[in-house]
């Protein structure tokens, strides 16, 4: 036994580049009004997905897209792989609550918003290790559950400021395979917790910008590859402020991101027309425009090689009601197009 | 690449073997005055641990434990194996601020009180694959943060049901390496989510024992092993009543668990004399359990092979709120003595 797989000090290598053979998204309304509205395998406009709650919504998003997923990939219930999954209810309900009594071996995950590169990353090394033939990573968030629980609830109708995010009503899901035909996962790396000190929770994707340069760093450094090595360099959801700090971060360094990078928080919604201010967030925002625009843009070959950078800010509204400054994460997967 | 290592539906092996070649347990007040009190590496009479408040309590401990296992296991901060950890609290900040700034490597569980079981199932995957050539498992949760989030702040007075369990103040720390002496991880089972009806907080113990027997079966039937093949059955934080539970529900089937069955939940405190209800629970309680007692048990070769079963409930205060159920889970490890 020998870390054969493992590259510099964060990052493995995948030799078996285990495939990415389906994929499936679930949108909500305002998802399915923004510029890949018509990318996504299901949508509703109805924000409550006929639940009583909106964390019941939440679940019910990931049961329809590990319905879809299912139905896509034609897996028997019987022969069901295990689920990664996380959300960012207290305590990940949306996750646990959607695979109760399905009898689907399930591993929750907390990695905020960065759970869709994290569920992508675990499911990886499963299924590049033998130790299950395929695996499953999902993830989802929905607004009105998420601004209750961290910031204010929405029947209060308090002013969002200027650097707010609006977080994504979705779920994705991935479906990581030894054998089939799809995009292929390469490589990856383990993120590190850091922050500069934000502590405002209206302002995550400043808070999330320097983890996601850390974790770009050490993949280039640990697996000697460049930005020229990709095509798009796909961050989770920093939205067009946190954009703008990870491009000012690189530049310091002399790395020019601006060509490369395409902010998922940034894609999913019309930032100049659907008042989200500073563009979308949550665990939905990576998941969905991963898997509603760019597995379909590998599968293509319109997209050759991507680092799928998920963003993560670590607070918790106890620990921003405590005045704790918010720690940041990002985990990345290098992915290729179909081969 | 092959599903080599799968077995049945849940299960895998690690035909390697990884060793936990060293562990570090902290806990706090009341569990040092329990029948493990003397076990521990570190205790403290102060609940706060010298921070401000509990949450941050719970962050130094999770410190402390990684700082006392790197010491012991010699681990440079330049080659700081990645850590998997996950708590109670919401958004596991006891685990994310325990690591900020510090360049470790992490990735995020939430398996409720089965993260010491879901860590270890994923740091042995992580050194067996090849991945990385030693990961560390880590887990806590802390008395008063968990009270105050799940039931009521302490400083209500509120009177505790017969059925209650008194979340453990604690930590617990497990390097898995590819080489070393000591206790080594033979197989995994991922559990699955399930309950049955069991709507409350105060009653965890019944709402994890169908989960814990599910995942006992489904390990047996995938490794075609038996209870003679363990000298115990390890679970999380049954506590009294979830002990009798699932013992009940083994008889059901002709599986005699009485004398096989040690629950961490019955052995951190003295039941009788500690006004703790029906035993320890919490991330915390088969953390210190484990790392404290059962994993020098193994050193020693008084136990030979145990099933470690990590029992979660994976309710969140809001769900509670909303009338729903307890959904479980549990995550087994099957452990054997140096060999």
């Amino acid at each position: 036994m020998q870390a054969k797989n493992m590259r510099g000090k964060q990052s493995f290598v995948l030799p078996g580049k285990p495939v990415i053979t389906h994929w499936a998204s679930v949108a909500g309304k305002k998802e399915s009004q923004g510029p890949l509205g018509k990318c996504f395998d299901y949508t509703s406009q109805d924000t409550y997905f006929a639940q009583k709650t909106w964390e019941q919504a939440e679940k019910r998003m990931q049961q329809l897209a590990l319905d879809i997923l299912s139905k896509k990939a034609d897996i028997s219930k019987e022969a069901f792989p295990p689920v990664y999954s996380g959300d960012l209810l207290n305590q990940c309900i949306g996750s646990s609550f959607s695979l109760n009594k399905t009898g689907i071996p399930h591993l929750g995950l907390y990695g905020a918003c960065s759970t869709m590169a994290e569920s992508l990353l675990l499911a990886g090394m499963t299924v590049e290790g033998g130790f299950f033939p395929q695996a499953i990573a999902m993830t989802s968030s929905h607004f009105a559950g998420s601004e209750r629980q961290y910031r204010f609830p929405l029947g209060y109708g308090g002013q969002r400021t200027p650097t707010a995010q609006w977080t994504v009503t979705g779920a994705g899901a991935a479906l990581v395979s030894s054998y089939g035909n799809g995009p292929r996962l390469e490589s990856c790396t383990v993120g590190t917790v850091t922050e500069l000190g934000i502590k405002d929770a209206n302002n995550m994707g400043a808070a999330m910008a320097p983890a996601a340069y850390a974790t770009i760093r050490a993949h280039f450094e640990d697996l000697g590859t460049s930005l020229d090595d990709y095509d798009k360099i796909i961050t989770g959801d920093l939205g067009q402020l946190g954009k703008e700090l990870l491009i000012s971060l690189g530049k310091q360094d002399g790395l020019d991101l601006d060509e490369k990078i395409a902010d998922c928080g940034t894609l999913v919604y019309q930032l100049d027309t659907q008042d989200v201010h500073a563009g979308g967030s949550g665990c939905g925002c990576s998941a969905i425009t991963l898997c509603g625009y760019f597995l379909n843009q590998l599968k293509t070959k319109a997209l050759k090689r991507v680092l799928f950078c998920g963003t993560g800010a670590l607070l918790s509204p106890t620990s921003t009601q405590q005045g704790l400054p918010i720690p940041g994460t990002c985990h990345a997967v290098a992915m290729i197009g179909e081969e």
